[in-house]
């Protein structure tokens, strides 16, 4: 069975603008390769509804999962909760389990639960909540779409909460071959190996030595582990050190 | 006049797999901004035929720039040169130009011409080469869609070569305030002064303080400088420190 397979969608005007560098595609990257899930492609939208919305519905129908990131704090540009809604026709409004979850959280603390507060607690219709070990909000799963929120520490442990309860497949095995020689004395050799392995997928990920000459990374990833190892066997062969 | 909007697009398995921590997002969200073009939307796909053309043929009709990185090295699985071509029903060939650009830098370099470099010249029909100062082989423009290299040094430098091309709107005047106050406290009085102020975009950005209370940055972005102050200074006296 092939393995299910994912998109990310990543929430917010401060990733486009260049204000701030995100870190959760990475993080999410790494996660779902361990776990057997495909990460096919990643969506960065402004904190528009339209583009949320629209994002949204066009991933969903063709991924198994869909990861969001950003968007579910209590100020007025945090609008992730009600497009999630929107796309999927449901209704939203603050919802008792996530209102006691916050107000545990808040009496613990001393902080006062206000207005801007329970917009956090506006949870879908049907959605089952992602808990937040770090700062109580809660994320959500509505469908197959995952609802994260952007602060890093809180996405990844909202990450840690959420993955052991879906269903990943076989991880994939890879292992990368350095190589100092230029891409272009790589290339010849490395597409006629891959040609030969068509199950496995071969990349070149170039880098630069300090001497300014290039050098590679070749990663082979596949399925098979023994194959794997006999392709970077046969590679390595081909540029002896 | 409203800014020109781009889209752009990440090419490469190895993003998505969290083998490598994309940086060019970040750099050309940054240079994008100062140059008066406002990015909307990013997309990361992996080195999949369809998967390219798809996104590169759906963005270009949206916006008014797309920007490629990644998949015009010399090895099987840089195949964007011959996307982009696909994409908008053009031929693509190795051209005298970019061949005799590869061919000055390899014969100063005393770096052999071979099969897998000459792909590097292949160029769509129609296409404007982008300089690429670093490693010579060149990125190129096909119609509103530039495409360039994804090893950081070399994107970067043909983003610069690029820019000073393209025409460019009114740069954002953007404010930050810092409040060390949990968002929760800054919502109210944010989401009431954003409504009065439907010219300026305000976005609250989260961080965590060592103490493990949270503040916030508040971005206060608009086209005029002066109405950006007045709303930054409004903010500041509803939060003295």
């Amino acid at each position: 069975m092939p393995n299910p397979t994912a998109a990310m969608l990543v929430i917010g005007d401060e990733i486009l603008s260049g204000r701030t560098r995100d870190a959760n595609m990475f993080h999410l990257a790494g996660q779902l390769t361990k776990a057997g899930i495909d990460l096919r492609e990643v969506r960065v939208v402004s904190d528009d509804r339209e583009a949320i919305v629209g994002a949204v519905r066009s991933l969903c129908t063709v991924h198994d999962h869909v990861f969001t990131s950003g968007g579910i704090g209590p100020t007025h540009d945090d609008i992730t909760a009600d497009c999630i809604a929107a796309a999927f026709g449901k209704a939203i409004d603050v919802r008792e389990d996530a209102r006691e979850i916050l107000e545990r959280h808040y009496q613990k603390t001393g902080i006062e639960m206000n207005a801007a507060r329970l917009r956090m607690a506006r949870i879908p219709d049907d959605a089952h909540l992602i808990e937040n070990p770090v700062s109580s909000a809660p994320g959500f799963t509505l469908e197959n779409v995952h609802v994260m929120a952007g602060v890093p520490s809180v996405f990844q442990a909202m990450v840690e909460s959420l993955l052991p309860t879906l269903i990943g497949g076989a991880p994939l095995v890879s292992e990368t071959l350095r190589i100092e020689r230029g891409e272009g004395d790589i290339a010849g050799p490395l597409g006629t190996l891959a040609a030969e392995y068509p199950t496995l997928s071969m990349g070149s990920y170039p880098f630069q030595l300090k001497s300014g000459k290039y050098g590679s990374n070749v990663v082979v990833r596949g399925s098979d582990a023994d194959l794997v190892r006999v392709a970077i066997e046969r590679l390595a062969a081909s540029f002896p050190k």
